[in-house]
This record gives structure tokens, C-alpha cells and sequence, in this order.
């Protein structure tokens, strides 16, 4: 059994809460949001949590073994860097800082006293997700040609962040984890479509040291709600669609074939056409298996999968998605 | 009645001759293509049509008002040449030429000697671009934030251009034709996942001397084909899907209102989600209501829509991405 | 404040709970179930509501005001005219009763001592239905030719009811409340797979005295879910899909136009094709509306829209489906 | 080489004058209509072909070794006679004749002079047919629970037969030819919207001698088209949507599992939920590949597909759905 405390009960904080609630290996010893509001209804709901203002209490409570943090990414290296300090185990919203400068200087923090440190990248333990992976682990796909994600819809405009930093946190933190290779340089392009907010549209094009090619479409301020990934291999090619209730995943047996042929200046590529398949896929809440992994790894002393380095690659990649973006799309080291 | 010779009549050629023989004021004097095997296909077809390899025959002939022009890329410019110094009217396939260079010099003989000179922008003569112009005239989606665009399929690989100057060139002409401000800049990334052979992946981002960004992704070696357009305005929103038989336009009454309080630190946006339409549209063929109309225009005098200026317009921007895809998206001026 | 006791917490119950502890105007004084797990469960979550694994308790308990009913169909009857007697509202489960005779007895002894009897036709108060009828009302259909509703998943086998009894008076409630012309004759087939077992596939035609016509398939057996209703309408037809996430109802400005020539041998048929739209829907939880409905009336001794009699009327056409089944669609008089 | 003549251009016809002219194995020897105006179509697009209003000229040319009808119903009986009577191949369109007494007679005229007798039953010729039926010869759906079509639009009123007669006759012929055993009994329920008009949509239930039920559902009057077939069986379920462009078939392996217990009062049922898979289908054009076949019977005197007997069946069932429709649902014997 592990004690768990949690700072901010906002728009994720909830869902860490019941999710937990029903975990019988842990227990919500406290949870703490500046709103008042929001800890009312921790109250009626969990009349048994015990609530505050002051998250420094969760912080000095001994009996506390872990911190989730879900609050603004402003906020993270803060919360998370003080909760180390106090020994505790640390399991963060995405995305994991506000800068990499801040992330390595966690990683450090928790190396240091042993502490897990695992970044809420929720969408590695869908079942899509693993899948997906495991596909590509078994090279069912052949070489990653590309990965293009469009995730768009008329969603919440944040003050802090930009939809880059809202939205293609997601996508990269699946590249992250179905990909060997990781890239090596970002093209990115946006905009605000109002005055003095962040950009709410933004294009990244992830670039690789081989052919394998990464773009990510995201939008605050569509018409429509579309959550759609192609993902092209030399063998085969998989159309994730998470906004299908079933189906989620198909997967392809077209591509074309290149052969050589004696005359160096003829290549003959052919079009392939198979059956398609969408797999059974394990449709447990994605949450309730990553909360589990991060009790998991805080009784093993063992590495999440999602962990801080992890966490430090992405940070590095929204940094310069967005200095790249400043500049019109001016190709940027990662 | 006008006489048209067509030189090409390799994929597109056939839908020309089609839509001609069957148009009362059109006579399809002859038609030329290099290969005999393709010539015996109109034959078999529409025995009363002449045919040659030799396109100079469709040049030299004077009884030939017009010279419809199907044929790769990189002969457009001759045969378009020729064809306006033996007094044809042209109509000539997109993208109207390889170089800006090409597309001014045919510009100029055709004003010259008072020709027609159209290019084949097909898509902007369909009844849904028909209506998103009409809509955007009409100012009904108010100021126009992006035009988004996924071109994709498993498309026939081309030897002599890429995918941006295959498929691209159609999102640019509709581009050109809805919006009246044109692009000043082209961001553009992509690859190719075949040794030796063009970009078979790509993406532009197309910039403004407004808030309107565009965005376009083609792609020959996708799972499945997707045609589908988002265009977000301040008022009103579209998303065109070429590919439902019908409802191809719906109009989404969707948005964020921003409302400026006294204090300049603080602004409120409220979202707005309102009702759908999916207007009627004019189902005729495109290319039937196209051809029509060069006819009407070689008749009158008049200019087309899809004049030269508009086709070099997008052979500039063609260029502009590929000197950005070259530099990993590198902003390129226009 | 109403007190209520809930009866049954199997699979409809928690919903009743849930929505009713958020309903300010309610309280939860108690829920029984046979099982004690699951008043495990209830306990669980709410802690401070009082369980019973007998329900006369809450029968007699005298702060109870109104109870709950969501047990199998074969207990309604009992459970809510037991509640009634001891002078309780009733809020029972759909279909009201096993019989007609039951139903009738049921609203006999609410109207006697002028209690409120409401059944749970909880698609009804759908944002979706609600606008259906709206429409209906206001006669932008025009003549409502048919009603066709298609009602099928890889769903639970019930022991003690068939697919109709289960399914089918979803369909039968919605059309109850959007028509005022009552069906007046069915036509049932269908069959069981699993021997031993209710029908899990069936089919109902409903005959009105007009030329209006009604047809429900319900399946437990199917590969994929599909809720899609059409209702045609001399002026306009709807397509109503409860699976789409947003734009669950699409109307139709299509239909045909007959003119009468004077030749009396002759009729001409012209077909509409106009634009579609699918209007913004109050999307708010339909049993959250429902229940306060039910508050409301009890609070005011209102006649609730699911009254009694509704509840009758669809017994009795369950009940003629049935007889017709059994008879492979002989045309049987409701 | 076997020379065709063809009796109608009106809707179907020129699909089988397009089909045959590009068949190296046939040659169109004449075209007949009663309208002047289609036969002026047919010059224009192939001048080579004689044309006639006068299909006596067809049945007298001793030249013509076949005859295609492509005429309403209540004129097949009286051509394919004639035609077979001076000793031609008949390849007519469905349904074969307007009364089984004439399909009966066609047969027997046909076997007595040992003529081909093919009914145009396109459907099963379809790659995405041909797959069904190949699933369910190697049994790989198991039992066959049900087959369940729906086949609705804005179609055209037809003045002659009743929506029956005119769509589900498609259907009829897909069951007639994937299912070994037939129909033994039909239940129809139906109207007319339009006074004095055939019956615009209807419902048939199909009962066999096993638990075995059929379903279709077709409507001239329907706001959206929709060609939507669910086959369900012990083992596996087939979803097939003639109007996906790809993947028009999918195959579920989802079904439910019953264990017999020792206890004979107790019937386990459990679920199961695998893997989805769409088979790459045969896109040829079912007509092409059907005239081919047609041929292939003249020349080597074989018995067709879908050959006279399949037809009658076909003409028996819709025969008896009328009765069945007169009398509200009435089942009737086929």
C-alpha cells in the first residue's frame, strides 16, 4: 500500500483521484487545489480525503510516500523539485517542465535519492498505443516511413501554453516511445489567430538522421473533432483513429515494391494491395494501467516507462518546435 | 463551333475528348500522342477522329482553332509555345508549366496575339469550390484564419515531378481562387522513402501578410485516400471532403468570440457551437462546366478564370516549396 | 427535498444513484439489492446511504417519499404496487410491467391515491428525441410517412425477456411520444439462436390507421452496434443516429413532389434533393432531466410526460408483438 | 465470336452494350428500342452498330446466335419466348419474368432446344458476393443465423412492379446464391405513400427450415442510400456496405460461446470479441465478368449461374412477398 498525495483537482487531478480511489494497492491520503470549489467537491464525493489549500502540508506529511502533480506546466518543476527534496516519489502531468533545464535538473534530484520520477505521458499505455509498438517490435510494418498526426478540434485556449505545448506533447511522446531513432531536428510553423494569445494552430515536420519523416497537426480551433495517425512502412501501414469506438487501429497490407532491375536508370516500383485487419485491442483505461506501472515501479525501485529522460526529450523538442516556429519554420536542432 | 485538337491521351486525355465529343459547340478534330497503342484506343472508340504521333500535324493543320495539351510537365511549355505561334488557343494542363520562367513567356505570346491561354484547374469548376467561394464572397465565414488541406492516397509514383507538384498544385489553385490575398512565403518539408526517386511525402506551409495561414499534405503512399479540407473563418468554419458522395461542404456554425473587457491585461473568450448545414451543390462535372467555358472565352474574347496569370501564381509557389523542401523547410519567399 | 429509496443497484441503479445524489432537490435515503456485493459497492462510493438487502424496509420506512424501481421487468409489478399502497411515488424501470393487466392495475392504484407513476422512457428526454418531436410538432416533415429504427449490438442475452421486450421498447417508447396516432395492428418475426433461450433477432412492423408505418429490428446477435432511425415525412426526413458523437440528427429537405395532371391516368413524380442540416442539440444527460421531471412532479402532483398510461401502451404493443411472433407475422390487432 | 443483339437502351442497356463492345469474345450485331431518341445515342457512340425499333428484325436475323434483354419486367416473358423460340441465347435482366408460370415456360423452352437461359442477377458476381459466398462454403461462418439487408434511397418511383419487385429482388438473388438452403415461407409488410402508386417501401422476413431468418428492407423514399448487408453466424459475422469504396466487406470474429452444463437448466453464455478483417476483394466489374460468363455458356454449352430455375426461385418468393403484403404480414408459403 502506498500513500499517495495530490496536488491540484482541476481538469486531470479528478480523474488520478478515481482512478486511485479504486486502486487497492494505493491510498489518497490527501489532495490539495488552491480553489476552495474544487476541494468542496473532493468533499462531497470523498468525504473520507482529507483536502487543503496549502500544498506544502502534503509536502511535510510523513506519512505521504508519493506526489501526483496536476497542475499548470509553470508550476511542475516547483511542486515536483520540492517533493523530491522531501523524499518523495514524484508522477507528473505532461508536459514534464516548463524548460529541459529544468527537467535534467529533476532527473538529477531523483537519481540522487532513488526516487521515481515518471511524467503522465497517459497515451503509451493505451492500448492503440501498445499495439502499435509491438507491431513495430515485431517489424510487422518493415522500415517507419513516416508518422503524421492531425489532432484538432474547437478545444480550451490555454493562457501558458501553446497548442504545441498542449497538444503535440501527445504525439511526440508516442513517437518517443514506438520509435528507436529519435529526431534530430524540428520545422515548425503557426499562429495565433488572436491578438496576444498563443499560437492556437501550429504544424511540426520531426526530422530523423534517416529517411523516416514525423509531422503533427495540431489546431484549437477547428470545426471538428479528428484524432487520426498514419503510419507508413516499407511492409505495412497502420491508420490509427482514436475517436473510433472499436477499430481504433487497421492495418494495411499496401505499400509498393521497388525493384532494380539490370538498367541502373530504370527502378520498377509496384503497388501492393492486401486485406486490412484491426486487432482486438485491450480497452483498459489507460490511466488505470499507468497508475498501476508507477506503484509498481515505486515498490520495485524500478524505471517507469515512461520516466524522466523521456520526459527531458520532449520538453527538448516543444523548445525548439517553437523557436523554429518563431522563425517561420526555420529548421532547428533538437 | 470550335475545332480542338488534343495532343495527350495518356490518363487525363480521355476525360477531354470525352466531355468535347459530347459538347455541341466543340468538334475534336484530331488527336496526337506518341504512343500507337493509345491512338488505337480512340479509334476503336470514336472512329471519326483523326490521329497521329506527330503533334506538329495538330499545329500545322488550320482548320484547328484550339490545342487542348495532356501531356508531362516538362513539354508543356513547348507545345503550348508552338501552339500560340501557329495562332491556337491553348488549354493546357496543370501545373501550367516546370519554371515561372516558361509560364511568363506563354503569358506574353499569348497577349500578344490576343489567345486564350487557360489552364487546367479543374477543381476550382466543381460545385464545391464553387460554393466555398461563394460562401467566402459572401463574407459568411468572416475573416479567414487557415485553409488546411490532406491530399493523400496510394498514388501513382511520377518519374519527373514530386508529390508537391503532382497533388499540391491542386489545394494552390483552390487557394487562389477562394482567398484574395495570396501567399508570400512557403515553408515545406518532406521526403522521399525511395532511393532515387522525388518526394513522395510532403508539406507545405504557406504564409500571408495576414493571419490566414495555409497548410497542405500530400502524399503517394498513404493506407487510404483522404481528400479533406478544413477552412476555419471567424464566423463559420467548413470542412470539404471531396470524397462523400455528397454533403461534400458542411458548414459549421462553430467559433470563439473574444470580448475585450476595460482591462487590456484581460480577455475573455467564450466558445460557440451552433448548427450544421450542408448546402445543395451543382453536381455537373467540372471539367464539362470548364471546358464550356474556355469554348465560351475563345468565342468572346473573354479571359479565363483559370487564366496564365493564375497558373503562374501557382508554378511560382510550386518553386518557392521546392527551394524550402530542399533547405528542410526553410521559409522562401514567394 | 424528496427522500428516495432505490430498488435494485444491478445495471441501471447506479445511474438512478448517481444522478439523483447530484440532484439538490433530492436525497438518497436508502437502496436495497438482493446482493450484498452490490451494496458493497454502494457503500463504497457512498458511504453515508443506508443499504438493505430487503426492500420492504424502504417500503415501510416512512421518510421515504417516492421509490425507484430498477429490477428485472418480472418485479415491477409487485415492488411498485407494493410502494404504492404504502403511499409512495413510483419511478419504475421500463417496460412498466410484464402485462397489460398489470400496467392497468399499476395506474388504478396511483390514480386512486394520487401518487405519481412514472416509467423510464429515459430516450424521451434526449436532446435528440426532444427535437424530433419538435420538429414534428411544428410539421416540418409534413406527413410522417415511416418510422424505421434499426437496434442491434453483440449485446447481454437476457434470461427472462426477448430482444423485443429489451430492446424494442426503446423505440416503441420514442414513437409513442412523437406520434399522436397509436399504433393499431403489429406484424412481429423473429427467432432464437441458442436453443432454450428467448428471440434474440426479431422485426416489428407497426400498422397505424393512416398510411403512416413503423418498423423496428432489434438484435442481441450483431457484429457491430448500429442505432440509426429514419423517419420519413412528406416535406423532410430526418436520419437520427445516436452513435455519432455530435450532429445525432440529420434533416433531409428531399422527398418527392406529385402533381396531378388532368389526366387522371397520369401522376407525376418529381424528386426534392435540397440542402441538409443538423441542428445544435441540448446535449445535457437525459436521465438528469428525466429525474428532475420526476422531482417536479411529485413536488407539484403533475402528470409526468412517461405517465402511466404510456407505459401501458407500449406493454400492450410488446405484448401483440409477441403473439404475432409466435405466429411468424401474422398481423395481430394491439 | 458470338453475336449479340439487344432488346432496350434505357437504363441498363447501355451498360451492356459498353461491356460487350469491349469484349474481344462478342460483337454487338444490333440494338433495338422503341424510343427513336436512345437509339440516336447509341449511333453517336458507336456509329459500326445497327439500330432498330423494331426487335422483330433482332429475333429474325439469322446472324444473331443471342439475345439480351434489357425491357420492364412485364415484357420478358414475351422476348426471351420469342427469342428462344428462334433459337437464340437469352441473357435477360431481372426479375426474370412477372409470374412464375412464365419463368416455368422460359425454362422449359429453353431446355427443349438446348438454349443458354441466364438471368442478369449482377449481384453475385461481384467480387465482394463471390468472397461471402467462399466464406461461407468453407464454413467459416459457422451455422448461418441471419441475413439482414437494408437497400434504401431517393430512388426512382417505378410505375410497373412495387419496390419489391424492384429492389430486393437483389437480394433475394445474393441469398439464393450463397445459402444452400431456400426459403420455405415469406412475411412482407409494406404501403404506398403515394395514392394510386406500387408499394415504396417494404419489409420481408424470410423463414427457412432451420433457425435460419432473412430480413430485407427496401425503400424507394429514403433520405440517405444505404447498402448495408449483416450476415451472422455461429463462428463468425460478416458487415457488408456496398458503398465503401474499399473494404466493402468485414469480417467479425465475434459471436457467443453457449457450455452446456451438467445441470440442464443452465445455459452458459459467454462472449467473444477478436479480431476484425477486411479481405482484399475482386474489384472487376460483376457485369463484365458476367457477360463473360454468359459466353463462355454459349460456347461450350453450360448451364449459367445464375441459370433459369435461380430465377423462377427468385420470381416465387416475390410472388409470395405480395401476397404476404396484401394481407399485412401474413406469412405465406413460398
Amino acid at each position: 500500500m502506498i500513500n499517495i498525495g495530490i496536488i491540484g483537482y482541476g481538469y486531470w487531478g479528478p480523474n488520478l483521484v478515481r482512478n486511485l480511489v479504486e486502486n487497492p494497492n494505493a491510498n489518497v491520503a490527501a489532495i490539495s487545489d488552491l480553489n476552495e470549489n474544487r476541494l468542496a467537491h473532493v468533499t462531497a464525493r470523498y468525504p473520507n480525503i482529507e483536502v487543503t489549500t496549502n500544498c506544502q502540508e502534503l509536502l511535510d506529511n510523513p506519512g505521504i510516500d508519493a506526489i501526483a502533480i496536476a497542475t499548470p506546466v509553470s508550476t511542475h518543476f516547483k511542486l515536483a523539485c520540492g517533493a523530491l527534496k522531501h523524499g518523495k516519489h514524484v508522477f507528473v502531468e505532461k508536459p514534464m517542465t516548463a524548460t529541459s533545464a529544468q527537467a535534467e535538473q529533476l532527473i538529477e534530484e531523483a537519481e540522487k535519492r532513488n526516487l521515481v520520477l515518471m511524467v503522465d505521458h497517459t497515451f503509451i499505455y493505451t492500448g492503440a498505443v501498445r499495439k502499435i509498438k509491438e507491431l513495430i517490435d515485431k517489424n510487422e510494418l518493415g522500415e517507419v516511413y513516416y508518422y503524421d498526426s492531425v489532432r484538432v478540434n474547437l478545444g480550451l485556449f490555454q493562457k501558458d501554453v501553446n497548442v504545441i505545448w498542449d497538444l503535440a506533447v501527445h504525439d511526440l511522446s508516442i513517437l518517443d516511445h514506438i520509435l528507436v531513432r529519435k529526431p534530430v531536428a524540428v520545422s515548425a510553423t503557426g499562429i495565433s489567430h488572436i491578438s496576444g494569445e498563443p499560437e492556437n494552430v501550429a504544424y511540426l515536420t520531426l526530422f530523423f538522421d534517416d529517411s523516416t519523416i514525423g509531422h503533427i497537426h495540431v489546431n484549437w480551433l477547428a470545426p471538428v473533432k479528428i484524432r487520426q495517425t498514419l503510419i507508413g512502412g516499407s511492409q505495412k501501414m497502420i491508420v490509427y483513429d482514436d475517436l473510433e469506438p472499436s477499430e481504433k487501429i487497421k492495418i494495411y497490407d499496401k505499400g509498393v515494391t521497388v525493384s532494380n532491375t539490370e538498367d541502373v536508370y530504370k527502378m520498377l516500383i509496384d503497388y501492393r494491395t492486401g486485406d486490412m485487419y484491426a486487432p482486438q485491442l485491450d480497452m483498459t483505461e489507460a490511466l488505470t494501467l499507468e497508475l498501476q506501472h508507477f506503484i509498481d515501479c515505486v515498490d520495485d525501485s524500478k524505471i517507469p516507462t515512461s520516466n524522466g529522460p523521456s520526459g527531458l526529450r520532449i520538453v527538448r523538442i516543444l523548445e525548439a518546435a517553437c523557436r523554429s516556429l518563431d522563425k517561420r519554420g526555420e529548421p532547428t536542432e533538437v
